[in-house]
Order: structure tokens, then sequence, then C-alpha cells
């Protein structure tokens, strides 16, 4: 049923297994050592930056039917996207994989997108398991949205860094673990009028926050109800824009809130500017470390806010604003 | 619940309202007349094309919600996309709708694709309507996956025309009319390796067929319970494929059994070599002529079946072959 702005799954969606590969710097990031796949080449021992890519994909989604300990053939269907045109590293893994596949795009969204629409399909009886993925590689996303990287172009201080990681969450009707999709909300799009290709975490802010008015008005739960709120990708400029606009409208965003492209790096030691960014961002650190420390119990309550923005490099040339989305989904223990 | 691969919707989702907007040569072709828009203007009194692109998915979009007698603000959700990069036509006309956005990418096969997973979510009880689009623009795709119109680039025969032209469906959980999507299947990912990407119907081709083979193998039902099957855009050279696919198979398909790129255009008069193709074109023969047709009884009973080329331009500069996807909807009058 639908409270307000809010999905609430009449049944909660399991959580089955999940999985990340990422590349070198996210494996030296704070939280290397968590993922389940990581490599010392970022070429993923293929020929060029997209069948690496498309690689990363194939590992995650692969890991995370083997940890589910169910052969590939098993799986209802694929939910996922990526930031390539036409989204062809997800669905040229999904190929080898043979499942059903819906193609989604929601930029650096995608990932909470995908775990949306899964969990939907679960609870109408659709599908018994959903793949949800989402994925991206610095190498690829560089030379689509901005130089080739022989170019060796500056970046501003606002510039986020494209994530090489792709994450892989298996929901099931069935329960198999303790941790679990229990509330969803679809984004609405906003956009402040922010130009600059550079500074994406500006662009995306007020559609976070939206969505986090949204998700707390329609349920009546407050943000001290969650152990972490975690935006994905806003970095360290998009997330002082959230907690100003949460501020100046009453909404008690605290300690407790963070973002998935400050947690994945280390602003001080790796060279990221405002924080890491891609639809792999989110994926990863939600595969490797707030999935984990849910099931440890860590965390009982987290709210997964992924914040995607919808630019194309044409659009950005054309002089147009980059309109931004935040999807929500509540993940609870159980 | 699910039947094998086939979705079967608990109760009907209805079909509430419908809109289309097409270009000049999509008017001028065998439907023309029948689009509920349609310019001599392909620019859409706009300065770019992909502004023209966007001006034409706001107008079916609210054309689509002005027939239902809603305001844009009671939309449920918008689920669709198109073919430009980032599918930004569509994400930057939801902008200015301001509905909550699941953005997808199924290539050519969008349309069919937002049409499962909106009546997924109405069967859910998870949305109360779900508008349902999808668009393309031959300006705007013609130069971002082939070359610059002033090119003059030559094409060969197999070439299919990308159709200027929306199509948006406004699906609901309240009986408002007499058509329903009843049944909805999410397409595999096949391919039989071709690498022409100005051959995309024999990439599609057999997706195409794999998908319909599942929609009968699960639901028990055979093509001459239809009245039409439509696949999405195959054109000439596809839809034989398809033909000869079957026959090998013994699934009989016959008369009743056409394509969305044959039915745009008069491939005899108009220079659409073997026929339409893009989001647009699968999306406004819906719109302009199937469901008009299933509304006054002359089809009691539809499979639309959406094709989706999973390529981008890079991916066919590297050599790879192409990708095909084939999501199915049954549309029924009730």
């Amino acid at each position: 049923m639908r409270n307000a702005d809010v999905y609430v799954y009449r049944t909660p969606v399991w959580v089955r297994s999940y999985a990340s590969c990422v590349g070198k710097k996210e494996n030296e990031g704070p939280l290397g050592g968590r993922f389940d796949v990581f490599t010392e080449d970022d070429r993923f021992g293929q020929e060029t930056w997209e069948q690496a890519e498309r690689q990363m994909v194939l590992t995650s989604l692969g890991r995370a039917v083997e940890k589910a300990h169910l052969d590939k053939g098993d799986v209802g269907c694929v939910l996922g996207g990526d930031l390539l045109n036409q989204c062809v590293s997800t669905s040229f893994a999904v190929r080898e994989l043979g499942s059903r596949f819906f193609g989604l795009y929601g930029a650096c969204s995608t990932m909470a997108e995908s775990l949306v629409l899964g969990a939907a399909l679960i609870d109408a009886g659709l599908e018994d398991t959903a793949l949800c993925t989402a994925s991206s590689h610095f190498c690829t996303a560089e030379r689509q949205y901005r130089f080739p990287l022989e170019y060796g172009g500056q970046r501003p201080p606002t510039a986020q860094w494209t994530a090489t990681a792709s994450g892989t969450v298996l929901l099931s009707r069935e329960k198999t673990g303790r941790v679990a999709v229990t509330k969803g909300l679809c984004g609405r799009i906003f956009d402040p009028g922010v130009t600059d290709g550079a500074n994406m975490g500006a662009a995306m802010a007020q559609a976070a926050f939206e969505s986090l008015r949204a998700y707390f008005g329609s349920t009546g739960e407050r943000p001290s109800d969650f152990d972490l709120i975690v935006t994905g990708d806003l970095a360290s400029v998009g997330r002082e824009l959230v907690l100003e606009l949460a501020k100046d409208d009453g909404l008690p965003l605290g300690s407790n809130y963070t973002d998935c492209g400050l947690l994945l790096y280390d602003r001080d030691r790796q060279d990221v500017h405002a924080g890491g960014s891609g639809c792999g961002c989110s994926a990863a650190v939600l595969c490797g470390y707030l999935l984990p420390e849910l099931e440890k119990g860590t965390f009982r309550k987290v709210l997964f806010a992924g914040t995607g923005a919808l630019l194309s490099p044409l659009t950005t040339n054309q002089g147009e604003s980059i309109p931004g989305i935040c999807h929500v989904v509540c993940l609870e223990v159980m």
C-alpha cells in the first residue's frame, strides 16, 4: 500500500544476499577490505575500460547469486543500470547471466531505484527473487562525461570522483536473513538551477532534501528513529546543503546523517575533491558496509537515499541546468 | 502472480487515457490523422532538436493527463524513457510535470517495459495511477547514433527510420474505460551476433521470438487467440526473421502478426528503408492506433511486444554485437 508518497510493502522484502566488486582506489579507502572482490587492475583483465566495467558488473551479479546458493537460472529478474550511454555495462553483463531484465536509468540513484522497484515486484507476488544492481567505472565515465583520461583535465574542488564499483542485492520473498526492505519512496525531480557539471552535489541536494522530507512527512517517522541516514552521492558540498535546507525547514537531521560519497574515500589521503560519486559508489557502500553492519546488528534501521543528477554532457553543453532526483529505501533488521 | 515467465495481474489494470504526439513525416503515414497532436515543424517551436523532443514528450504526457480529467498533481508516478544519452528527454519533461519518476532504459522496448512495470505497481496496490511513456526524435537520434544531419549519410536497405513520436498511457486501478492490461512479460536478452548497427531488426528478431514463445508457452494461449500480435520495432527485415524462427519452432504466427515499424510508415511512398524504429514508434502506434481500435471494439485482444536493441554507438564502434530484448504486454477489452 502507499502512505502519501511512501510505498509500504505488505510484508518485509528480505535481503537474501549481496555482493560488491570495486577497483584499486576504492579498496584503498576507509572501507577497504570490506568488499567481496577488488582488483589491483582497474581493467579487470579486459582490453577496454567498457569491457572492464561489464566484467565488474558480472562479477558482482554472479557473486550475489553464488552467496545466495542459487543457480543463475533460478534468479527472477534483474533490475539495474549504470552511467554509460544506453546503460550498456549492465545490459551486456546481464546478457551473460540470461535473466529477465528491466533496464533502469536513475544516474547515481539507480541502486535505490532498483531496490524500490524490485521490492515492489516481490510485494506484488510477481517475482520470488530480484537482483538489484548498479555500477560505474571512473575510466569509462570520465571519458564519456568529461575528457579523455590522457588529457589530465583539472578538476575544481566541488567535483566528485566517479567510483569504480558495482553492487548487487538479491531481494527475496522468502525470509533467509534478518535484513529487510520495508518501505520505499520514488522521488520527484527538483532542479535548483545549477549549470555547473562539476558541482553535482549542489544540483542534487534539493532533491535529496525533498525526498527525505516527503519520507518523514508521509511515515511520521523521525530522523532520530534511524541509526544512519545515508544519501548517495552528494559528497561534501551536497551534504552541507542538505543540512542547511533541513535546518531551515526544521527537519532535525543530526550526526546520524552522512553520505556514501564521504564514506567510500578518505578525502585527506585520496585525491577525490568533494568525495565519491557514480552509481557504483552508493551501491558498493550499501553492499560493502551498510548491509553487513545491519546483518551484524551494528545498525537496526538505515535510510538509504540514492541521489541522481539527470544530466547528459549534451544538456550541460547546451547550457541547461541539472535536474536531480532521490529515491529512498528503508532497511531494517527484523 | 507469476505463471512461469508471465506476470498475471490479479485484477485488470485499466487504460484510463492515452495520448500521442508526432512529427510531420509520421502524420503523413498510413496512421495520419489518428494522433492527438502533430506538427508541421519537427522543432516543435524550440531552438534545439533536444528541446523539441522534450516538448513533444511533455505534450503527450500533458495530453494524457488532460484526457483523464486529472490535474498533473494527481498523477501517481511516471515510468518512461527515451533514446538520448542519460534519457534526458524524458527526465527534463517530467521535471516540468512534477510527478514522482522512475527512469527506464529499454531502447525501443521502453513503452512495453513501462507498461509491465506500471501495471505491476498498480497491481501491488502501490500506485493508483501510473503514466507510462516513451519517445524518440529522428533528428536527435540520428546525430547521436549515426551522423550529423547535414552530412546526409547514405543508409543501407536494412536501416530503419527513427520515428519522431511520443506516446503516453495512463494506467489506473479504477475502471474508467474498457481496455485493460491483463498480463506482462519481462524479456531476457538474446544476441544472435549481429554487429551491423544499420540492421537492428535482425539483431532484435531472436529476442522477439523468444519472448513470444515464452508468453505462449507460459500462458497456454495461442497466437490465434489474438486479433493482433504486434512487435515494435523490427520493421521488414526483423519481422521476416521472426516468422522464420516461429515456423522452424512450430509456433503458428499468422497474418495477425505485424510490426509497429511497418504500420507507422508507407514504405512505398515514404523513404524509410526497412521501416520505422525508435522508442516513439511503438509508443505512437499503440496510442494512435492499437488502443483506439481496442476501445472501438475492432480488436478485442492485442499482444504488444516491444523490442529493443541494447547497443550504444560505442559498443558498435568497438566491434561488439547487438543484444536484443523484448517485453510483452497483453491488452484486452473487458
